[in-house]
């Protein structure tokens, strides 16, 4: 798929971990395909999680009554959005696919990229009112989260101590990306990395490089709660 | 319930906010039942969210390759976390109940509440192996999230375009919470408090401000799927 965009964002903090390989096997991968890529390594750029006022340049719109949500929908509107999160949108805008590479933290993204998502996902920009769900602003976009967990497979069944893995993705893949109107593809859960040995390790990674060679032919999931929690 | 420990983790970035007054009226109604409350009022510490090396004072036991889990359960061990850290593990090992007060953002809590879950609740400290779910090392304590949404109760139903509020739940209170070994109480949700007219609001914050005078004699949820996700 020479040609298409890929944007990958990366919360990890050591480059030589293994979702430091994930991403780099991706990037190789899709670098290959001639796709373009662009990674946000959200530790290296010390990527700012608060929202706070500070995210719109000059005045506010209400100052004696500060809301997060209304202040950044006008500065979208004006332009007055903070660098680094018009930085990380024109990313997003260019991209046809964008691959989130975390570990989980606590059944979800680390804060770092929590704060991504917090701010660089703001109204206007990627969802309206109408302009939510299959009307995102960001349709047209995939998605794809490719996480590593501290467990293994068998504790996030539907009968091991986490529940189901899928439960866990519903606030992430419904609530967030296919809010903004992305389709989502099937997610990439390596699990347990740090539990097993270096050759599963390695056959995990080369599972993903393996997949990416035709993921442009996969169709998405069907993000609604039978998805994720059966009939 | 005189005597009793409270702390109130409370992510909202103004004081006057509808957030900031269903804070104010757990903080009095508390504090009139002879409790001893105190709030991490997270903006207003600037907290930092991001899970990186700082959160280690002095040398890593691994420098050459850095694992943030393994780094903070042993400094939480040789006493080597950064006083932030340290400062809100030791108000949570006081207390006998948590209250988390935050807007909903993307199915989940705010970065910055995000990643004082991440850093405060690390291993040795919130949990161990063994010393998780029921076992979790702050067994005893009771826990219940208090929180604002932007849609409707009924976007937030089985039906509604947002599915059952506590498919959201799941990771914070199962994953989270109950993972540490908190009890839960059923959440206090406070639905579109944006859109409700000012007379609504206010019966909003009284009907949190009632339920606490109360609160102590509430069983628990059961914390599992069947309470999430139905049968």
């Amino acid at each position: 798929m020479a040609g298409k965009k890929v944007l990958i964002v990366y919360a990890h903090q050591e480059p030589r971990s293994f979702n430091g390989a994930l991403k780099d096997v991706a990037v190789a991968e899709l670098s290959r395909q001639g796709c373009g890529v662009t990674v946000s390594d959200l530790y290296a750029l010390n990527f700012e999680p608060r929202a706070t006022g500070k995210d719109i340049i000059g005045s506010l719109s209400n100052p004696g009554f500060f809301n997060y949500g209304m202040e950044t929908h006008e500065a979208y509107k004006k332009r007055t959005l903070s660098s680094d999160i018009i930085e990380e949108q024109k990313k997003l805008q260019e991209a046809d696919l964008v691959i989130f590479q975390f570990p989980l933290y606590w059944f979800s993204v680390p804060a770092v990229l929590k704060g991504w998502m917090d701010r660089v996902l703001c109204q206007g920009f990627a969802f309206d009112f109408p302009g939510s769900y299959d009307n995102g602003l960001l349709k047209g976009k995939l998605a794809i989260l490719s996480l590593t967990t501290a467990g293994t497979a068998s504790m996030y069944s539907k009968t091991g101590v986490n529940g189901d893995f899928r439960y866990f993705l519903w606030p992430l893949q419904h609530g967030t990306l296919h809010f903004c109107g992305f389709k989502v593809l099937a997610p990439q859960i390596s699990f347990g990395p740090e539990m097993a040995s270096e050759e599963e390790r390695k056959k995990m990674v080369a599972s993903w490089a393996q997949r990416l060679k035709t993921l442009w032919e996969e169709e998405p999931i069907h993000c609604s709660p039978p998805w994720y929690f059966g009939q």
